[in-house]
């Protein structure tokens, strides 16, 4: 095992079922990227003894990246600041120059500073601020081996303050060590899926070595498909082995494959319609606004997306999406043909060059022996040429529908890669 | 302070970015629903002497209740047995009985049980196996003050087993305590409440007294409002206490109280129109299809929800939706008169009674000093009367979009609280 990180996350809400930790998920994939492990991850009440213990506690473990979070605001429940000045031993020490970017951030809201605020520019003594991003500053502090980082508990000041300082801060470290010591850092590659299950991708990566140790294979399953995960040392040797086995991965998935950059699925759709110059309407039934939801999930959508109809009841697909009467009542609202149907109505109606339109069996209810829960059919216009694909989702109502949005999503990345020449 | 709780989750997921603590967020409310605080909740990395180490250091800290989670499969990995074994100094004993219902679990799905199940019969002398709800038994031991639960990491495995099995327990425990001493138990009630911040919620209910121990007021903040926390301990006279402070809440708050049972805005929509036999459209401008994927997140929403139009670009506003070009032009996509041309252009289209739309300025760019980021018109006709609510909503773009659905959810509600008699 190489380096260890510790995690000390304050405040009630996380014990009382009110908030969901997202600050830990988001610091243990960041730290893992960097070759650092987290080996614990306490959450625990706003409590000036118990406080200052746990952080006393992680310090005789010797992490080298102790992070706390949350406790840096101006009520009497924060406690950070006191915590760690006391575990450490240093006492708190104003910093005017902090107090003018509290009140400048107040400023720029158009709000005056309280009084209350004023504790927040105290810190101990050897550290260093980190300026707000909302309003409460963070700080870090280096005792012994251990990097020591006090940061907000919202999760998006977090998050600003992780990547512009605290990470360049460990980059740099490492960097330094690496001349000192023999490197721990680990080197990660995510390769993004669409469309096939964990096991089958097991086994087309069946003679693979999943174990060796330059190159660990391991894979994730998530809504929007399964990542391979690559980890590897950080060494120039170990990297052209991982690059190897990064490329007979992608070799064998083909087109399967979506991203590798961490770009999602509604951005790449979107980054090829716009490099192609072309337009998308969406008609909706089983995913009810769902896709048009993805697709407006992108800043700036609005270059490519023109909007969509949502077909829940049979008369809208008829009378709004020329959907044939007909058609539906032989073959159902779930089956290829009316698929396809909404899919070129949605088009003519708004007058865009693609189009995707999703009709299925949510759930819980209304699944048949035909038809059962988890039946979707994925309908596609690019350039006046229709595409129905039909697929069967596993999972309850809410995982059917995102996922049969996301499969909507690749398939129009899959027409697009294929049959629209690069922009 | 009463009772409190702690929590040990092993599994290097949770400390890898990889899952996110679902468990904790739901033990931590079941706990407290029955008024017990949990004090600290642990994630580590499996690893037996580690495992050993924490699981002595609660115990001495004497909760009433030590909930482990994960760590019971039948892998090297799987540690939790061994390591409460070697913490209560009692060895690990096979139970027969426990065996044969692993096997009948495989059986039951068609699977032959593998060798290695056979060490998740092994539970620590003295210690009560739970009945697998997956394949992993959990189990329970009383050590002095504490109540140690072990279940799996699996949510539905561990959620079922709590409800089931470690509930129960607690709840006569705490009767049989209750006639020993006086009882901790606190009763719980959640108002939610729409359009008024946390704020602004304190100015409205500032003549009450949130510090009265027999019922304080606490308020949480969500993207679908606020919700005031009333709580107290359980006894008779307690509990008149918490009504009348409940009467005095709801009567101050009006109508921006949706729900004291937990039923989410799109459920309460959904049954009043049912009941008053409607159905509802949408036409979506900055919410893109979400708000009709909350009004069809709701099973059996087919009944009144019959679809709706994005109109994410201005030409689906004017050419579908019939948007009168020159109010366009003249007023602004975002404006009062579109949000309510397009309402009542979408029940027109679809032949609904009633219509929400919304048009807004999502972020994070298109904002302006007349038009900043978070303005948004909710637009709504119920039985031909059209009504345009103005909202400022903080926040950036997902936390706007979100909070205008709900806004517009909203809006329905109190209007058909209003104007249509109870079916």
């Amino acid at each position: 095992m190489g380096d260890s990180a510790e995690m000390i996350f304050s405040g009630d809400e996380l014990l009382r079922g009110d908030t969901t930790n997202t600050n830990q998920l988001y610091l243990g994939e960041r730290l893992l990227d960097l070759g650092i492990f987290t080996t614990r991850a306490l959450s625990v009440t706003d409590d000036l003894e118990t406080m200052v213990a746990v952080v006393r506690d992680s310090l005789a473990r010797r992490p080298v990246v102790l992070v706390l979070s949350g406790g840096l605001g101006p009520t009497e429940d924060d406690l950070t600041r006191e915590a760690v000045a006391e575990a450490l031993g240093r006492p708190l020490e104003h910093h005017d120059e902090l107090l003018e970017q509290i009140r400048a951030r107040f400023a720029s809201r158009g709000f005056v500073m309280g009084d209350s605020n004023r504790k927040q520019a105290l810190i101990p003594r050897g550290s260093s601020a980190i300026p707000p991003t909302g309003t409460a500053p963070g700080f870090y502090v280096q005792h012994d081996r251990t990097l020591l980082v006090a940061l907000p508990g919202v999760a998006w000041e977090l998050r600003q303050m992780w990547e512009e300082t605290v990470e360049p801060l460990l980059k740099v470290r490492r960097a330094r060590q690496a001349i000192e010591s023999v490197s721990n850092a680990q080197v990660v590659r995510r390769i993004r899926t669409f469309g096939i299950g964990e096991s089958a991708l097991a086994e087309i990566l069946a003679d693979l070595d999943w174990h060796d140790p330059e190159a660990t294979i391991g894979t994730r399953a998530h809504l929007d498909g399964v990542t391979v995960i690559l980890r590897g040392p950080a060494s120039t040797e170990a990297k052209r082995k991982l690059d190897s086995v990064q490329q007979q991965v992608l070799a064998a998935l083909g087109d399967r494959v979506y991203g590798d950059n961490g770009e999602e699925l509604p951005e790449i759709a979107g980054r090829l319609l716009r490099a192609a110059g072309l337009t998308v309407a969406v008609a909706e039934s089983c995913t009810g606004g769902l896709l048009g939801k993805k697709f407006t999930d992108v800043a700036g959508s609005s270059d490519y997306f023109l909007g969509g109809v949502t077909a829940y009841d049979d008369r809208v697909k008829t009378q709004v999406l020329d959907v044939p009467a007909d058609v539906l009542a032989e073959k159902g609202a779930v089956s290829e043909e009316v698929a396809a149907a909404m899919a070129e109505g949605v088009t003519r109606l708004l007058g865009t060059d693609c189009a995707l339109s999703t009709t299925g069996v949510a759930g819980p209810a209304g699944g048949t022996e035909a038809k059962p829960v988890g039946l979707v059919y994925i309908g596609s216009v690019v350039k006046g040429v229709t595409l129905v694909e039909q697929i069967r989702l596993p999972g309850q109502r809410d995982q059917v529908r995102e996922r049969a949005a996301y499969a909507a999503l690749d398939l129009l990345r899959r027409r697009l890669r294929r049959e629209v020449p690069a922009g």
